[in-house]
């Protein structure tokens, strides 16, 4: 893309938000504050995000089928499970003036997770022992009336979500899809560069399991959790469950994803059974999955970032290379045009700040987007191309055939 | 994908509902109705989904900037447009229960449409006119109360919907783009699928502008709209303000697009302009663009059908090929094991259907899902591969070599 084409701006303010990852997705025009705990993704933010969702949806589609559930859904639904009063993130729609109410007056809940959608969803296509197991997953906008909300992108009242949804016609095939999730999980963080400081935490299985639920936590001073490593028995725990007995290392750690066992609760709850190969009535065993998009994306720049800006993990950054022209010569810009059609030729993703701004602002915004490769071209570079990581000091001078050996 | 892998089923309940669309899409699983204008997807309808927004995605990339704006917005954005009480179908947002109003009692708006949130968001950015002209879109949900709902995918009161919005220095300008959307529409409806029978009607500018509005509407019986052509200027127009004194040829057509000139509006209302290059501040002229592709999905299907299910145009059909295995004898499930790996391989999306259900079964399947090209491995292939068109009669027995050539 070019710069010069591209809405959104970095902004030389040093508005300073109560987060590292706030305040640099802003400053960076990635994304932009409707009011607290809700942001809008300019066209950087978006290309993040949407690499982000690809990876995560690449992963899940190995052992889960993609759906799209709804945002709205009837209160009865929320009553069939106990969960309308006691969900303190619930919100409910109605009409917002006179006029409408007239029309329509209905209200409606505004889904914070959906246990209540899928389990009548699933209820419908499965009757016998043959149509388990199943698992759905769908990548979605939740929204959850949080009582606070800070830290940019990894707590908000409208975010993105992964969520997936498994059903079993015994514990033990439960039990193994579960440990399977994991597998998935790690892979999926892997990809997303964070895969070395994501450890899987023992936590609370909240009010419907005595098991443990699992928290995958990526170590960051900036995390909103504790988590505490039991070095006998090489395991992590939420600090809300670990042992008081015991010394632990503690560390800051920051959720990005979980994975719940919620035994039968919800089929119970909705009167969903199975006939097995013998011809009777069993109880159904699911457990749910999550994983936040955006969170993860506030956790990534968290971890991931020096003075001068951002620096994202290869997979997930809005571009491979951030390509600078310096002066207006025509040979200079011939070049820098023709490198950046070559470049897309060759399959790279290229930021091309092609700007009527000084050579400060563009290395300045390069640093700051975090882009992996930053390439030159100018008077001084005399055909050639300067290359620099993001991550690294040195620059080099490079023929286009030893720059593509290089990125 | 192996349908006995994919979540949803078909079903031979022969239940009937408001419309085509309704009846077919949920029949072949690929939609699934939670109340009235409400809808899940299921892995087969959000393919479609996903086909039909990447599509529209392409095309809106050659003329603007993909950002992702919130569901949730400030009620002071809607008043400072004033359309806070005038627009019939706006939701708001609120605690569920007692526990989450002690908790935070924010109320919220849920955008139906996204000038209230754009406007602001793009004057953030723009100051001179080198920053002008802008336009972004978005692929989102939204959310409008409608009154009636019915139609199954033609009207809901959760569905997907692209829109962008220009900003312009100057009206010529506005005109010229808006000029070349209708030209980046034309190539979606033809990519789509729907391009011959869907035309351009002049309809009402609503209350911000003296000019028309376009609509892009197609020729469908059971469209909401009905059109007239004016044979002697070659001008179709909305019944609404067809003139009276005319003698038209009507017919019923159903809206999948629709622009909008919004003049000075919002931007005035946010007090939104900008420094011309003699210095002084001029007037922002706004225009809007939608496109509803879950709308879109339904209109297709009322379009596109016969007595025996759906006939998806290629280039939306949730898969190229629609393979079916009979019989379980090793070599036959062989050959179409291979057979699917191949064609995999050769870049072809297929829906293999390797389920234990009857040929019958799979046969009426194949016609109610409706992809382009069946394909039949059995015992009486022989080796070879039983080829049909959705749309025609005849089947022929080709190798793998003579199929290549002809999907």
């Amino acid at each position: 893309m070019r710069l010069s084409k591209l809405f959104g701006k970095t902004t030389r303010t040093a508005k300073v938000y109560d987060s590292v990852n706030a305040t640099l997705l802003q400053k960076a025009g990635f994304i932009d504050m409707v009011m607290a705990g809700v942001y809008n993704y300019l066209p950087l933010g978006l290309m993040v995000l949407t690499k982000i969702e690809n990876i995560i949806r690449e992963e899940m589609n190995t052992v889960a089928s993609e759906v799209l559930m709804t945002s709205l859904s009837p209160r009865s639904f929320w009553e069939q499970t106990q969960r309308i009063d006691t969900v303190d993130v619930l919100m409910k729609t109605s009409p917002a003036n006179d006029l409408a109410k007239q029309k329509n007056d209905s209200e409606y809940i505004l889904n914070p997770t959906h246990e209540e959608m899928v389990t009548p969803l699933v209820q419908k296509f499965v009757f016998s022992y043959k149509d388990l197991p199943q698992a759905v997953y769908q990548i979605q906008t939740k929204f959850r009336n949080e009582p606070r909300v800070k830290s940019g992108l990894m707590r908000g009242r409208e975010f993105r979500m992964k969520d997936m949804y498994s059903f079993h016609a015994s514990m033990d095939d439960f039990k193994a899809f579960y440990e399977k999730s994991k597998e998935v999980y790690k892979r999926i963080f892997d990809r997303l560069g964070i895969g070395k400081e994501t450890v899987i935490a023992l936590a609370s299985g909240g009010a419907y399991t005595k098991e443990y639920s699992h928290e995958f936590q990526t170590i960051c001073e900036t995390g909103e959790d504790t988590i505490c490593f039991d070095e006998e028995t090489n395991t992590y725990y939420n600090k809300e469950v670990a042992p008081q007995e015991k010394k632990f290392k503690t560390m800051r750690a920051a959720e990005v994803g979980n994975i719940f066992p919620l035994g039968d609760k919800f089929t119970k709850d909705w009167k969903f059974s199975y006939t097995n190969a013998e011809g009777k009535e069993a109880p159904i065993y699911m457990g749910s999955y999550g994983i936040g998009p955006s969170r993860v994306m506030g956790v990534i720049v968290e971890k991931m970032h020096d003075e001068a800006g951002m620096i994202w993990p290869t997979s997930i950054a809005p571009a491979e290379v951030y390509l600078i022209v310096i002066g207006k010569e025509a040979d200079t810009v011939k070049q820098a045009d023709a490198l950046y059609e070559e470049l897309k030729k060759q399959g790279k993703s290229v930021l091309y700040d092609d700007r009527d701004v000084s050579p400060g602002q563009k290395f300045s915004d390069a640093d700051l987007i975090g882009v992996p490769y930053r390439l030159v071209v100018s008077k001084k570079t005399d055909g050639k191309i300067e290359f620099k990581k993001r991550t690294g000091k040195e620059t080099q001078l490079v023929s286009f055939e030893e720059l593509l050996k290089l990125i």
